[in-house]
């Protein structure tokens, strides 16, 4: 049974901050600063270039990959760490299309996170080739996947409303419409029980510094089903997903397996702070941290809708169908949110009207959530919404 | 006039090691560190999401890119930092043929970096229509520029034979073909006095762990001259690079200038190692760089032939047409190498037979490059060479 408190004493939190943004960037694990100091000082300082292979950086992204596949229900050494998310997509749409090379759309949905949609559409625009980047609303997603769909990409979940989609189900119907499905994980790993062997994903990528607590600009994974491993074409063929990098053939020889995927040389820095973070992971499982954010995130939408009937909520209300985040609506829901955070509650905002907050477990218990939620009624007990005088307040806070 | 001593006070060195390598990984500088531990704690850890904005993360890209602007002769606001190096190479080349869509030829040569070629391969392979990727000897690249090339995509100095490459020269000859030039300056930067601007570069690309010290895995960078600036299609399309990253709209729009180079998520951790890295680049001038590597670079030439008669130079005698490593051919180099770090001279190895020994003037000095020589004349009078006994007490060492 996991010691939440034990996690939660794991983390910095600022003073007087009720932190409740770790589905956008994850604080600090107190770890963090001595791993990272170790891997400089210790590491880079007195092993400099033979770092790569003494300190084990060469190995580092497909080690700390293993430790995301754990999370995720990947088999040890189908997942691989290196780049941003949005290059992760572009490897795994562009890998995808050249596995169904007679089929021209890719399809999405609007809920989806706007630049997996930038990274397609950069795609088929170089691609041309009569490719198609169809986006529909998120329910009309499981109706459109017909058999001209190459693939079907999506986010798990909305990172505006939490709205989960089905990933087995909707991944069943892509395989039977004979497309391929990949997976965005960006607010699944780390948060929800996800399974990307059981749930049949050909594909999956995701970031690390949102649930992960990796830090600002941390690494992203990527998955291949082993099924596509060794046919998978990396599109971004660099040098370290050569066959045999330090050969320095003038050719390009995809390496076996998820090896392929790595494209430059990976950021160690970052890799040491992701490592570090990932500790904690260990000392969970990740059924007891969804059951317990589903426990917290409940007790916040009771508290919110009781304290604050202006706010609507926007996430789904059945736990199984939404993420490790709660979205209410509110018409001068930016001006709330500055109220909020200063005082101290910091959640945030995306256009139009949607106040987020991310629910999470490692780090957040009752007393935080019933903070948040006395914040949010008085903020929203002054009753002088919707009128210029409260504006002028709210700007200035 | 730069105080060198001064400069290599500033790095951290191993104890009894002369580092001959940083043209592959340079040392630690004193001051990352501290800054590190101040970005983790102070940065993320008090200010959290905030520190985006407030800690100045967001921005950093482009402040950071124009420090390194400032080395290679590119005006501010030209160039910004993120990803590897492989994927800038991506980057640059597919908005160059994007610009010459009459074109069907890639041209460059069998001295570039395999990862360059290697992305170039795959970025050809996924286009198809009739693309060429046309690699030829280094000495050929100027006779094979013909109207057929949309793109001269070299790498100024070879990374095994410290070969530089005249960036103008081949430059001008590219443009009076009609082609685009893509510069590769991973061993320039921080090293040579570049100017892309007089050179006239259309992209420049680069890595900042070697000469910069930005540490293992530190972002590449990628300067886009200003007459395309607003006109590059950057083809990895990511939010970051949008016109309006915050306003998460479904489609995309490209960024103002150099900043649509941005793709994800930029790697803060490792760019706040670097920006601590390039403190010390404010401290000199290139020129005096320059002409200090030339004359510590001519030093070790010269005690090497004196000293080991079986080396042969690998490099070009002219400093003009040398980068700042000098490379020696020697048949059983890898075991030779071996030896020297065995006995502190750190350089490497790159087969088949090309010794390497990075001369950065920013933390070496007389004392090292005459230590260095000495222990290969040890080294390589024990004349026990080309022998099964040495090769089994090389093994070994």
């Amino acid at each position: 049974m996991t010691d939440f408190a034990a996690t939660k004493a794991l983390f910095h939190l600022p003073d007087a901050i009720t932190y409740l943004d770790g589905n956008s960037l994850g604080p600090l694990p107190k770890s963090v600063p001595r791993r990272v100091e170790s891997m400089l000082s210790e590491e880079w300082g007195e092993l400099v270039i033979t770092g790569w292979n003494r300190a084990g950086w060469m190995a580092s992204p497909l080690r700390i990959g293993d430790r995301i596949g754990r999370l995720i229900g990947a088999p040890p050494g189908t997942t691989v760490l290196g780049d941003t998310l949005s290059v992760k997509v572009y490897q795994a749409l562009a890998s995808a299309l050249a596995l169904r090379p007679d089929r021209k759309v890719i399809l999405s949905d609007s809920g989806n996170f706007p630049s997996d949609l930038y990274m397609a559409e950069g795609l088929v625009k170089m691609l041309g080739q009569g490719l198609e980047l169809r986006v529909v609303p998120p329910e009309d997603v499981a109706g459109a996947i017909t058999e001209e769909v190459a693939v079907l990409m999506l986010t798990e979940v909305d990172y505006r409303t939490g709205r989960r989609h089905d990933m087995p189900a909707l991944t069943a119907r892509a395989h039977a419409a004979g497309a391929l499905a990949i997976w965005d994980l960006a607010h699944s790993a780390g948060a929800l029980e996800v399974d990307v062997t059981a749930g049949d994903a050909d594909f999956a990528v995701g970031c690390t510094y949102k649930y992960l607590n990796g830090g600002p600009g941390a690494p992203a994974f990527i998955h291949v089903a082993p099924r596509f491993a060794n046919q998978a074409v990396p599109a971004l063929s660099g040098w370290l997903g050569h066959a045999a990098p330090f050969d320095f053939d003038l050719g390009y020889r995809p390496g076996a397996g998820i090896e392929r995927m790595r494209v430059g040389t990976p950021p160690i820095i970052q890799l040491a702070a992701l490592d570090a973070a990932l500790d904690i992971y260990d000392m969970v499982t990740m059924a007891e941290v969804r059951a317990r954010s589903i426990q917290l995130s409940d007790r916040f939408i009771a508290g919110v809708e009781a304290a604050c009937p202006a706010l609507t909520l926007a996430s789904p209300r059945d736990p199984a169908q939404r993420g490790s985040q709660v979205s209410f609506r509110f018409a001068e829901g930016y001006a709330a949110m500055q109220a909020a955070i200063s005082r101290g509650v910091v959640g945030d905002f995306r256009a139009p009207d949607i106040m987020r907050f991310g629910i999470t477990p490692l780090y957040l218990d009752e007393g935080d959530i019933d903070r948040a939620v006395a914040v949010l009624g008085e903020i929203m007990e002054t009753s002088l919404w919707d009128t210029p005088a409260f504006r002028q307040r709210a700007a200035v806070t």
